[in-house]
């Protein structure tokens, strides 16, 4: 069994990576990559790395062209799915959206932080939020999955064994996470040029980020009940990868390894690291896994820290967009995404 | 007036950066830079950089090649200046050490973290803890200046107008902090091998690190009472540079930028972003400033973040260390240190 | 048919990468890790990335605990293979050896370029040299292939149709060559630390260095004399790819593209990219393919201009002894070796 | 004495590298910075490293706002002086130009490198090209210097012992040169992101680039006749630095080392290195100077090499434009130029 691939907006970084995920995977034929500004050139012009693996050439970003597809991914930027999705749901397909447009349940928060009107509030409902650990039966049965975001994954994942026993104060919680620079795409800002980010670090969004949201109303309904949490995002010079340091207080006398190591235990994708250990972003490159270490530091009583890593481009994109549709056609849920990143 | 230095451990790092500002220092010339292993050998063979600037040998790392100076500089690993600064002072010599030998004021203390006991506890009540920020006057009087470490730098500056003003909480204080791969010196490990360290990031010594009961003994004294501190840091791909972001709560109504502001109003060396800024590491590389910007996040009620940005070898070692001598000798307390970085 | 293999020296760079590529081989079984220093210790404790991959631990660096092996593969510095190789190959046991005790076939000129007489000159014969391009066949029949170096295997496969063909003059030759610091193994030594390396460039062994021989031992042959060629190694703060920037003149009236494109139109890890391109290293990161563009820079009648770009760790080493596994063992030649890394 | 001094064009890294190097210049003022785009806006907003130290704001980039000064820089993108320098150069003022608008002597040429004719191709004779090592007398004299390129500047002062003493062959030059990324301005384009340069090396302009006519009008006018030059340019995942390898043939018999020492022995910013060494990028960064290794390697004959470091944007750009304007106003040539980078 094999199904048909489309895939609109494959010239980011996540398009890149579904090309290279898909690309291998033993139950997925690519036959549609789209593209607005490339049409009609060679899908290997534009990433070398993919000569010989990926014959396609883009295709004009119109809809009819994915009418022999079965699952279409978006892995566009967001307010762009929205336009789009509606009319494929109706046409029968199933889709997986790696961006912002259905994450967030209530369309007028969404409106507030994407700074427009919601195109189709109407389709929110029927999308299931993309995070397998917490969703993956409703996945499983879904038309429209709305892929959790790269830093939501990492924080969600760490905080999850805690909050879900209700042993943490759901008051005072700290995300302090700091991400690759492809985080930001392959956007072109001064902001993200080599010269401007290399050999420094700087903390960005701490008035507000977008992925706040998100992360709070999965929090929320874990707790139960509304988390206070305050996140901070960073920009670390390297490529990829996304580290959370997150803070709680609470717990005591649990052992949190213990906890950890048992919530996780049928997980393909998360791995909880000895006790004592530190999470490395370049041990989960290229990779689907999330790996988390938890600690209760020096001296401090009730206070937990959480370390959880990911790559951003796989677990927190690419890599999470194709488990979620190895779930929603009954595959096997690691199908496809055995494939390492390279270390060093 | 010019002052005759020796600089004892000049091969490291922070050697090097004292060469560089101490180098050029109107009021300083440097007389002997001391190594073990390179005796004998040009400085200018070690350092390219200083070629046709400084002309020295190393000398051998005996005390008697110090006689002429006036002032030592220790740039050492721990748990060597502590053999050496006792005949030195004894001989009338006024010592900066950089090392963390003299900063604590409990010798058990010391003992514990350090992992050995200490050579000479009674010389560590006359040792003042070098952060002319809280300790000018003492600083100007002393004979023996424990240069404040790196981290505890950056967060004692950025926690000291909010515990000073007991405005915020003392417990459940997260210092996040990352720093550049310089902060590990010039060690040979294979931990800091570039093949290692690029392009990644992780946490480290989350179970508890050595500037934590130095921030804490300064932090205890500044709020009047123990604070409770979290402190994880973490290792970042870059040369240098120092971050901490830093989480409290508290000072409801008060304007924080307002606050910081007058705080620092006279110092040289700290300066306060417009409100809405982040700290960029590279905005204070190479020079001897911190850089504070102080946020309220989107939504947090009490919650107060601080970003705090110094470049380790300068603010956080060499820097400081010439602002103390400044003092020391009744200078200018920026005589030396207005030398900018390279940005980009 | 699957065969067992055992990896000698499993902890370095060329080592781990052996394991990420062999151990996703779909006819190798890994039986046997060993390291000296590491004896005992899970090889995912070394390589956190393996986890739940690699269960094995390192084994004692002792000959016998290989019985069950039917290939080994040394991955150790230079100097210690020699050692080991013949009582493997006495026993039976064919051996892909990825250091350079076997490359060069005089005993003398071996013993001048790394210091020490060879430990077993008799052996050297049976050797082939392991670059499948120019040795295939022999390779096939092998029992101890010594695999082409980083270095080597960039200039060669760039030189290779030029000086097949005799259009070139043989003099006059310029390879300069640029490699990421993992060319340097985990070696660990001062100049290979993060903050001696990052945000600059330099050239090495201007003087003379090991790879020289052994390419000019390869293109001598090719060109049927001896090549008068320079070459020049650098340092590139980068973790993987090596790049060979190769001059040559004459060929005038030749079309280069199609002398190159036919030449290895039948070469699976040979990708000679469009006229007008550049082969960037990140396009053949964690990739077994070289790229290679050839070009006639503006003005300059009779000179060309070739770049050649590998992963230094894969085609420069665990790939090239992958490659050659497939050939000495009949299996596809491609076996194993479709994993692409990622890019960005 | 202190000279009010314009800078055109300061949001560039050229002009923020003016900003630093003439802020602390002890006979020059800066009295106006202009940019189109953000005239209105602190300089300190833009840099904030020069908190506290440049007060002005940008102005806009209208010409009447420079008449007070008495030396006006050009930091702009090619293209856009010759539309200004000669209504200056009219009114008396005295212009060092950054950029390529007065470097190539042959108007016909510099239109078909830069692709549009020349806009004042009769003020083209007077300026002088701005390499004070072939050129200081005639900087001296001059109302209009056409600073040399960062490429022409570490290629000419390499070759120019060799080809000024006749020694070797002018034809077969090759200068394999390798730049930072800060080398491409601050340029927004895709090319230039972080996640496309990071981790990788490539070469570029390879069929042709606009600094060969640049380098060869020198090197023939040194040479006394024509030089066949191959020149190869290559982006390094660094931020600042440039390092060109030199290839040339010749001089057997001739002690280099003693010729290259001789010829720079009164020059303050040609460092020739001791035998034997290679140049770092790193240790050029931030300064003047040009560091320079001459080789024979090994085995090779006549073949020489030649090693020659500067920082792009100091000795290939803004520190190069001071110098200039020292030799112009009879300061001492190294006046405001002894700022050290940083190391490590």
């Amino acid at each position: 069994m094999s199904y048909n691939i489309g895939i609109v907006g494959g010239t980011g970084y996540a398009g890149a990576e579904l090309l290279r995920l898909l690309g291998a995977h033993p139950q997925a034929s690519i036959r549609v990559v789209t593209s607005r500004a490339q049409a009609g050139t060679p899908v290997a012009a534009a990433y070398p790395q993919l000569r010989g693996i990926v014959d396609l050439d883009f295709s004009p970003a119109e809809m009819d062209v994915l009418a022999d597809c079965d699952v279409v991914f978006f892995a566009t930027p967001h307010a762009a799915a929205m336009h789009d999705v509606p009319a494929l749901l109706d046409a029968g397909k199933r889709v997986v959206d790696l961006s912002a447009d259905f994450r967030l349940r209530d369309a007028d928060e969404w409106a507030r932080w994407y700074g427009q009107p919601h195109a189709c509030p109407e389709y929110i409902e029927q999308a299931v939020y993309g995070l397998p650990e917490i969703n993956r039966d409703a996945i499983a049965q879904a038309n429209l999955v709305a892929c959790a975001g790269c830093y939501p994954t990492a924080v969600i994942l760490g905080y999850l064994p805690l909050l879900a026993s209700g042993l943490i104060k759901t008051d005072g919680l700290i995300a302090d996470a700091k991400t690759g620079v492809s985080g930001a795409g392959k956007k072109v800002s001064t902001s993200f040029l080599f010269s401007e980010v290399a050999d420094s670090f700087k903390a960005y969004g701490v008035g507000g980020h977008r992925h706040l949201p998100e992360i709070c109303q999965t929090l929320d309904a874990v707790a139960g009940k509304p988390v206070n949490l305050t996140f901070v995002p960073h920009l670390v010079p390297m490529i990829r990868g996304l580290h959370a340091t997150l803070y709680a207080r609470g717990a005591v006398g649990t052992d949190l390894q213990a906890l950890y190591e048992g919530y996780y235990a049928d997980e393909s994708f998360v791995d909880v690291l000895p006790a004592g250990s530190v999470a490395e972003t370049r041990h989960v490159r290229g990779g689907n896994m999330c790996r988390i270490a938890v600690h209760r530091p020096y001296g401090n009583g009730d206070t937990i820290v959480v370390l959880s890593a990911i790559d951003n481009l796989v677990k927190g994109a690419a890599g999470q967009a194709v488990q979620c549709f190895n779930i929603m056609t009954g595959l096997d849920e690691t199908s496809g995404l055995d494939r390492l990143g390279t270390v060093p």
